[in-house]
């Protein structure tokens, strides 16, 4: 999977063709019935639940027979693995760009949490998706969606340790308060929707500023 | 249902006998099948999630027949609806005691989050379950159950809301703060477990002070 192929399931940009089920899923650089199966198994996967749904479901969704869908996924978990690892990419790349970009910890930070925020909430269909069924991929996809996390959490706390080192943030458990920066944000796509108020910018900003008191930012 | 049952099924003692997928049950107040029931219940969703499930598992979890298991829960889904709606009962009461003690909003609110958080980390195994198998409630529970979340919330609103009256809180959007508390704290159970650093009290004591940092507490 390269980086362009996660990007490509995982815009920024809404695609805004079929909000409630396609958030966060997009597909530029596969061939198009790959494409299509991504969506007809996040579209499949919501609304029947990971476990209840079938790889014949999928196809159906898809326009295709179940053996056109085994020429590209030899499975329902196939699908989930590619779903959550260019997902997991996605998110930590996204992570990584505003922890490295310029300027001090207190505005990366800021921009982390906006960022991972409205993230979150643009994508929650296949985020809630992704966060629950865990223990149902793989176990090699597991271990490096496991990684993943892994970096992305490791990320955030650095970017505390910088804060803290700065005179910018005062944080009395660096550990626990990268903990629930990224429990804040990964709860989003739990609770969201597009019935809630905010759009994901407003809550990003938001969000952003609770995280900043929480974090003691005198920045 | 009464709030006995709902207590010994959700007890804020942790059980202990079998920590990985009891905690957060225990039962008192019923025939001993319907507890035994109850706890195998718990134990094959956890391991086999709530789809996967069959009843035919539980009653031999529980060293029953399938026909004596249903003397007691019709469904797989009623045992679900017995735990669910017990827990959140359970849960509300916990957030009412705390915010509707004596002591000024800060203080509360830091007991409010010790308990709501130390609760969850306790209760993980429930509580993902739980939180992650709301849709598989037949419509009449999902209502109940939703109704006793939006009254979670709302007491914690009320009391973020008290304090910001009383000049104790410094809160840009109250209704923004009062989710970001109760996500925390659900959040927990995605991702506590017995491998965690912190006991339950501990990080619920270390939420506190990030959370009354989140609402500008004076106090």
């Amino acid at each position: 999977m390269t980086d362009q192929a996660a990007a490509d399931l995982w815009p920024i940009e809404h695609p805004g063709t079929h909000p409630g089920a396609h958030a966060g899923v997009h597909a530029g650089e596969r061939p198009e019935a790959a494409r299509r199966l991504l969506l007809a198994a996040v579209d499949s996967f919501a609304r029947r639940g990971y476990h209840a749904t079938t790889t014949r479901d999928i196809a159906t969704a898809a326009g295709m027979s179940p053996a056109a869908l085994y020429i590209h996924y030899p499975s329902k978990a196939a699908l989930l693995s590619e779903i959550s690892r260019t997902g997991h990419q996605a998110t930590l790349d996204l992570v990584e760009n505003a922890a490295h970009t310029d300027g001090d910890p207190v505005d990366r930070m800021r921009r982390l949490v906006e960022d991972f925020t409205s993230w979150h909430a643009r994508g929650h269909t296949v985020g809630r998706i992704v966060n629950h069924e865990l223990l149902a991929l793989p176990e090699e996809d597991f271990a490096v969606v496991a990684e993943l996390r892994r970096r992305i959490e490791e990320t955030v706390r650095r970017l505390i340790d910088e804060g803290v080192a700065a005179g910018s943030f005062d944080v009395p458990d660096v550990r626990t308060a990268a903990r629930a920066v990224t429990s804040l944000g990964i709860d989003v796509a739990r609770w969201y929707s597009e019935r809630s108020s905010e759009s994901p910018e407003e809550l990003g900003r938001r969000y952003g500023v609770l995280v900043l008191r929480m974090l003691g930012a005198s920045g």
